[in-house]
């Protein structure tokens, strides 16, 4: 608390939206926000096999906070640079290269917090990663074709993971919140993105090798080759400088600005040496054409959401016109990205669970705020980081009590986003929400958090939870001229004065016969001023001219009639507020293999998945010790036993040493595991079951066992339990390899 | 069984299949005979409001088969005359022309039938469409834009119904029989795609109206100005028998033919009058580019199946190398239909849940045919359609045994098929498999039936279920040089000669560098003769010229060893067999809609879905007698209880009388209805029970209720269980409106 209260930040966030209501560039404009947008990949260390990673550094060692102590000041030095400049109202270009140099140095002590962990922790992902190929949970897309980048099948174990997922996650918010899911169109015509902002604005800017069209990314390609001239020690401290500026401006810098640079420095193809064309506007939308005409354009959807938006008014009406209510969609969702990489973390075609939670602006509490309010976060407050200090924990309650976190809706989510994750094997030491720093939150977001999880590839954002104001809905009342609002009861009914310009339908429609509708709508939508307006123009020149969407027509004094009354109303229109929790399931199914991927004590070779039990992509394996044929009608019986409780499982009786065959299923992350031996012949029939993690055995009738499974993959009991009631099979592990 | 014997359809089939190894033309070759490809939407009456429909016709009424008569002879007439002229191998533009005659007798007959049935039984479709846009289960996407034809969002209801469903599918399918299932890319690179013959085959003919580019599809556009030239009475018997002729031959005219047909009659845009275009061959994949070159083609899969096919090496490694086991996919496909119509019957993007079930080609019994070989089907055999028969119903032990289904794994899958349809709600009186007669079926199946839902469209295909042998895989293989076999133990080691031009690698590598790949690739995909041919030019000419993939190369004499010598083998590769069921869920979804529109005896005005528990989209309602405020904690408590038992549910506690609200909850098809009173305040608490079809109710305490509430939600009881169980509950529902 004593950082909170130490920091302007409030003063801050309202400065920095102020500065946001200019455009945003767009280079920069990554239009929202969330998990598959704007990944946060700091701290990649591609080249090395074995990643650093760990947890939290025991903040106590003195040691360690010596060798960080000078990095903190360095971002806190910085950060204080940023708020004075902004309270002083310096000009924009300044305070953007004092946000870019913040963001360096924070970046630096983030990738020294990562490097001073002890090298015991070093994860290994290529070993993973080869695990994760070789039982095929996913690999490459037809990569007997050569495959193409930035794509992914999820084989059986991966696409059962994944559907264990979804399902998790449509009972934890669906079904507890009674949300209204929909299920919208990929397909999406341009219009409807034209109104998101997504046509004019969801581009990255990218250059051409003039010879072989190999494209490059021109602020990846810019920063590299910068880097490089500053490495080479021929270069003069006068050049380096200038470098190290661009380098810190880039993120601002205009696509005319960026081309320049290019030019200057006569950069060329980093793989070939060709010339590369002038800079391109690359929209990261996937476009094609909808019916035969190819007159329709249309885009794969960049993110679900905008199918919620333009079903709001049929939402609405299904909810009783009451608010709030929260709508859900889970879906595929395609980004054309320039160079796809870091496997599942940034893809071309991946899956979204978005929520949109439609609430009364003035009114954003939530009924169940309580029942979370005591849920410790670790939370990295936007004033933290311009103060290179860490991450803190903090109740939820508390947050929003203090303000740092906006509102109970926004807090409410944020607790239950933490609580699903953990739930689904998220590992909660690496798992903190970051808050948006004012310039990289989209221009129409109040307050945005970011579930980060920590991998080897650095802390990766994996949920985005944005309160989005009423912007949304806005945009397309804007381009449709259909209204996107709900209505409150007054406190007390109110009389007020309406002034209406009443068209005469007959004239109008014979005189413009086509166009009429388009001016009907335009006199509909005008407002108290422009009547007025109207009013003076056709009582001196008898004439106005209407702007509507398409064209302005001249309206003369016979097609209206202008009305002005008094009438007494009960309720009040206002357009919603949208708080909207975005999930990025990909990322967070790697995270989870990452958090999961263990090793058994003093084995490199014995690698397997710890994932539990409801996201597990079997929940049991059946395994006769042996191809002893008296074995074969239990194997059977107890299969379809299983399958009648719906347990999912495998049967595996190859010819492996049953530890070999323990240690298959153990690296496919099967948590139970069924041993059918002698003694399962024998009256009353029994057989042992293992649990994964532990690799603990009891002995357990065949007749209770399905129902014992089952209740184990449901979590309603725990393998404690089961160890408590049942007796120990003692025959050792270690004999079966 | 007196048809089957009486039918040459063995004879007949083969016969068939030897005519289509020619290459079917470009404007029928629809590729797939699945659920949303070649629609038989027969007996289409789109014009009437109400549309006739009932399941079958009492066959035994003597009058009504009197009027059938006729056309049963008719049909059997000409299929009578399509069988000869196969037999005679008559030229294939006869046979064409003489098949489709058959069609349209086939068709006429049909429409008898349904025409015949009583008027009681008509479906009031615009009613039902109502409902459902009302309370939104689905409406089209983006109509606040003016919306687009062939897309639709599904709302809460249908959403929740579509989960389900697929749920039920999963349970089913992937669970039950252990299949792999995979979740692969929607974008698919042009080559994948070429190779399946997409990118050549799948595409209607179309023609433009020159002035404002609106598209008609040019069988269908043809067909309509014909039947009105026929319709005129001015028109010579003369011109009325060539219309008739050209109809009948549309289905096998090629793109010239048609284009003459279009020039002489001189046909217009039917709506505008304008002049149309030369026809167009319009490829029905959505084409995008993937990657910012440009130069990587891509479409939007028009079918899931290819991504099974292409990881098949993959998932035979994942089953150990074991044949048979099948692979499943859930997901969107997208075909850019021409004219989109029908409602959820014919839309550009669509789910589909696909099986591929690899086998042996020599073995294609399944283990557990047994378990249905006594399932009764109502099958339409090839045979009968030709002979003006009806379906009959047959158990599926003796449609395989007898030869009329092709083998076991097929008939394995139809009844299964049957039962799960059936489970979700298909009404089992209006299901029928129909086989593919030898001229529709893609030149690669074997045997083909198709599962035909009624509606009022007619009979509509919903699940396809084809033998397609080994096409796919062959065809990918040839397309990439990768093998895509299994392998078999030989009952006994056999000795094999072995012929290789063994490469000298160095050579090769260095006289064509990045060519090389190529042509050892080439190199190892000699077949014998081919080695011997080289072996003969090296030694007579010195050289060789090798074909490759991308072009010819010349090999010299150094580059090569042939090598000939003999080896044992104890296993032998062979490329699988594919059984395919493929299902079209909207289609299914549509169906189970129509199947279960009911209404409250004698009240128009009170509809509702009786869908079944499983897929009903929330499985109960909470419902308050009034606002008394005391009930309200009672309220809370189930919600609570009903969540933490997994059941989905409402809480209506709105004004409307509770007889009112059970009309709502009805009409959104929730199957159980909970509904606090003022008894529910007195100990032992408890509430009343209501079942949606029967209207029954009973009063259970609310300690068990909502278990039993779980229970049948689940199947796991029956309504009648818990009649007999508990008290009866006796208020009149005709008070409550």
């Amino acid at each position: 608390m004593r950082v909170l209260l130490g920091c302007s930040w409030r003063l801050g966030r309202s400065l920095l939206r102020a500065a946001q209501q200019q455009q945003t560039p767009v280079l920069t404009a990554r239009l929202k926000c969330h998990a598959a947008v704007a990944p946060v990949v700091w701290g990649s260390k591609k080249k090395h096999r074995k990643v650093k990673l760990n947890v939290f550094l025991d903040m106590a060692d003195p040691k360690i906070e010596a060798e960080l102590a000078p990095l903190r000041a360095s971002v806190k030095e910085q950060g204080d640079l940023v708020r004075k400049l902004k309270a002083d109202g310096a000009p924009e270009l300044d305070i953007k290269k004092a946000v870019a140099e913040l963001k360096l140095r924070k970046k630096v002590l983030e990738d020294k917090e990562l490097s001073l962990v002890p090298d015991a922790a070093t994860f290994d992902r290529a070993r993973m990663e080869d695990l994760l190929k070789r039982r095929f949970f996913y690999d490459q897309s037809f990569a007997i074709y050569g495959g193409i980048t930035g794509q992914y099948d999820f084989g059986p174990m991966g696409c059962a993971f994944k559907a264990n997922l979804l399902s998790a996650w449509r009972n934890f918010f669906v079904l507890e919140e009674q949300m209204l899911e929909v299920d919208c169109s990929i397909l999406t015509p341009e219009s409807v993105l034209k109104a998101s902002g997504h046509v004019e604005r969801f581009a990255d800017l990218m250059v051409k090798d003039v010879k072989n069209g190999e494209c490059f990314r021109l602020d990846h390609l810019i920063k590299a080759h910068l880097e490089k001239v500053c490495a080479d020690k021929k270069t003069t401290e006068e050049t380096k400088k200038e470098c190290k500026d661009i380098v810190i401006r880039l993120d601002g810098m205009t696509k005319e600005e960026m081309g320049a640079v290019l030019k200057k420095f006569n950069m060329k193809s980093p793989i070939t040496q060709n010339d590369l064309t002038e800079p391109i506007e690359f929209n990261l939308m996937f476009g094609t054409q909808i019916g035969p005409t190819g007159l329709i354009k249309g885009f794969l959807r960049p993110e679900t959401a905008q199918g919620i938006f333009v079903n709001f008014k049929r939402l609405l009406e299904f909810n009783q016109e009451k608010l709030p209510f929260a709508a859900a969609q889970i879906g595929n969702s395609f980004r054309n990205e320039i160079s796809p990489r870091s496997g599942l973390i940034r893809v071309r075609e991946f899956t979204m669970a978005e929520i949109e939670h439609f609430c009364d602006p003035s009114d954003k509490s939530h009924h169940k705020f309580d029942s979370v309010k005591d849920t410790n976060m670790l939370l990295y407050s936007a004033c933290n980081q311009m103060d290179g200090k860490s991450a803190e924990y903090l109740t939820i309650g508390k947050a929003v009590e203090s303000g740092l976190v906006a509102n109970e809706t926004l807090g409410y989510f944020m607790a239950r986003i933490q609580k699903f994750l953990v739930k689904v094997g998220v590992d909660p030491k690496k798992l903190r929400f970051r808050q948006h720093m004012g310039n990289e939150m989209a221009h129409y977001a109040c307050d945005c958090w970011d579930a980060e999880l920590l991998t080897s590839y650095g802390w990766v954002e994996c949920v985005g939870c944005a309160d989005r104001s009423a912007y949304d809905l806005t945009q397309h009342t804007k381009a449709t001229g259909v209204k996107l609002v709900a209505e409150k009861k007054l406190p007390q009914p109110k009389t007020i004065d309406v002034c209406e310009a009443a068209p005469n339908r007959g004239l109008i429609g014979k005189t413009f016969r086509k166009e009429a509708k388009v001016i009907l709508d335009a006199l509909a939508a005008l407002e108290e001023k422009d009547i007025d307006a109207l009013e003076k123009d056709l009582n001196e020149k008898g004439e106005y001219e209407l702007q509507t969407s398409d064209a302005p027509y001249k309206i003369t004094k016979d097609m209206i009639t202008i009305k002005r009354y008094q009438k007494t109303v009960h309720v009040e229109e206002f357009v919603p507020s949208v708080i909207e929790p975005s999930f990025g399931i990909g990322r967070i199914m790697y995270s989870v293999f990452e958090h999961n991927f263990k090793m058994r004590d003093g084995d490199e070779q014995r690698r397997y998945f710890s994932l539990p039990p409801v996201v597990a992509p079997l929940k049991c394996s059946v395994l006769p010790l042996s191809s002893n044929a008296e074995f074969t009608p239990f194997v059977k019986k107890l299969s379809q036993e299983l399958t009648r409780v719906d347990v999912s499982h495998k049967v595996d009786d190859s010819s492996g040493s049953i530890g070999r065959r323990y240690a298959r299923t153990d690296e496919i992350a099967i948590p139970f595991g069924i041993t059918i031996d002698f003694d399962t012949l024998k009256e009353p029939h029994s057989a042992t079951l293992r649990e994964r993690d532990s690799m603990g055995q009891v002995r357990i009738n065949l007749e209770v066992l399905p129902a014992v499974v089952r209740d184990l993959s449901l979590g309603k009991i725990t393998w404690s339990d089961v160890e408590a009631k049942y007796p120990k099979f003692e025959q050792q592990e270690s004999t079966e390899a």
